[in-house]
């Protein structure tokens, strides 16, 4: 398995169609709710004061990150930074 | 109670004291360990290929964030950014 | 209690409709004053030359700033920045 | 009367001899308690996790406040970003 | 008396009415010279190579110097970045 | 697999011993062609004019790839930035 | 011959026409594979979470690197930056 | 005539010999203000809150300036950013 | 006689009108050609996987310099950023 | 051949051996100078205001390149960033 932090700034362009901004707005939704339930995407937090978000991925591998993030309903209105990581030394987790 | 994101980055002097290293490390890990136990520092990852970790912190407040992370043994040897989390919408852990 | 440090970046799009602006920021005006009489947004400033303020936001927690912040009727057209504040070892206010 | 933000990152060095820091550091606090008593330096803050204050100066003029950050006994080691304010037209504080 | 240092980078949008473009520059232009009259404004500076300009102005107050940069007509298409000045030891003008 | 991008930029202090300094590099060639010779680092290049490579490493996990790179003898002297990769859609090889 | 280490960042404008869209980026595709094929363009690599590559080119010249980038189908909504690469002492490849 | 805005940021070593700090800071004052009787310096200010100038230099040629800069006692311990200035259309000094 | 470097990066609006652009360049390239035949742009580069150029210019002042640039037909669509040189004390010329 | 832009930015400790420093300069200068006979290094100039040199290189390759940099006595003290040229369409020269 593979461990990835996410951080997804969102800005959706101010003429997007407003139905078409619901509705990609709730297949977002839906489409982080599926991966969490998966225990694919375990962690998602809001960045206070920013249309952004902090994630955690556990994944197969990078490959499956990228096919995930390229899926993402909002994927064309954000900037995405990952960063990957591993385990602590100090983490008291086995 | 309020939810951090915390970016540590360790920059020890190559001159400091063998002795007082390798104690001043073994400091740390066990500081980290009791707030880890405690609840207060739930999340504590190392970023690949750095010395360098990315933690979450679950506390009472800011300034008990600040209390800690001014106590950490190796405070004076590290930059530490702060940001502050909220919960996410389509977070579905209630 | 918490203490956030906040700067906000305004940046109204030029095609905004004149009615919709001006209504805008009449909201944003009685929006933030409000708060300032709850005491929830103790300090807004001006930065000179700058379509820019500092606030310092006294709030129970991040969770009720983020939901202030995103209530703002210019958090379209703003970037924030928000930094977790403590007391200051130096400061004689008790 | 003029109205400025100042951030102040402290880096004392390492090699510093322990009495000096010692010295150093309880006189910046007596000058800052000072100037908080004479109602030049009406705010201080700690920014979590780093050595570093966020104050509010409220004094004569530009010239003032720089005597006072050159007299800082903690000024040599020091970064100090200077940010002129003024009164924001949504503060109810008439 | 306060002393700034005023850096202004303007970006006219290409689709600007040209008639309004032309007037609006007339209107800074005029603006600016008027403070120049009055001492307020006494340098200006182009940048080689840049729309740009570099000022000292010199004024009552940041509080005056907001009202004046607030009121330029070519506002609304300029980054202002304003720098506080004081006295420096080694100026032979008393 | 995991595919990862890697750069390392090497700054040795001048006051390395020198015995310590050219047996520091001849360990970290030995380790680097080793891995090589494995197939875990495909690639390794110098960039022109700074002493730094950029290298890509083939491994099975981002754990893998961490406890490599923490093993390199010139780590505490570099600063290394890690990016996943992943296949391009456009790659000829299968 | 001469080796490059090229980033190309992609950002089609969102009103591009669709069927322009998808003719350039088939476009793009063809002509990559074009160079794959010739070996001048020996790997691509998809950035995981955007819409960027990292590639090497194996050219006679920087000017032939700078004739394929020009004519690169996407080159207008693309940022590009390349890097001079040589061979590292460390590389056990003849 | 040729005409420049510079900026000197100071940072002179703190284990400086204290005598050859006071006899440095001497000669820089005195260097300075021989520059600006000849007219060569017409202006220097400091910035508010920090070892830092800014100076404006009317001299024969960047070749001139160059010379001037580099003489200075303190040139070792600065960070010099030079800006070539030319007339602003505005100005109403002929 | 006065030597500056000088870095052009050109972004034409994709909206502009297809002849207009092409008049623009053409002026553009006969604006720079007469320009280098003066003896006043002795050297213009194109940097690799760019639409951007180095130049060097051997103009009268900084004003002249100026001049030119703004007399650029694609000065609206380009960001420069100039560069005062001097003579190096190596360099063989006389 | 191949045309690169090379700036360096020197930075020579202030412990460095006297003798040791101005005999690294002298060798410094003979090596440059031999490259310049050579026409390999066909333009230096000095930043004004900076220890710093923008210098063009004609060479057969990249790799040539590098064995120049790395071999310049100056090259532990300095930072050197390497850009590709090629022929502007717009230079006369043919």
């Amino acid at each position: 398995m593979a461990l990835f932090h996410v951080r997804m700034d969102v800005d959706i362009p101010r003429d997007l169609d407003p139905d078409l901004r619901a509705e990609t707005l709730a297949r977002e939704k839906e489409y982080s709710q599926e991966l969490q339930r998966q225990g694919k995407w375990p962690e998602i937090w809001r960045i206070v004061g920013k249309y952004s978000n902090i994630s955690i991925f556990d994944v197969e591998s990078a490959d499956e990150l990228h096919e995930i993030l390229f899926g993402l309903p909002l994927f064309p209105f954000m900037n995405i930074e990952v960063t990957a990581l591993t385990r602590h030394g100090s983490d008291i987790k086995e």
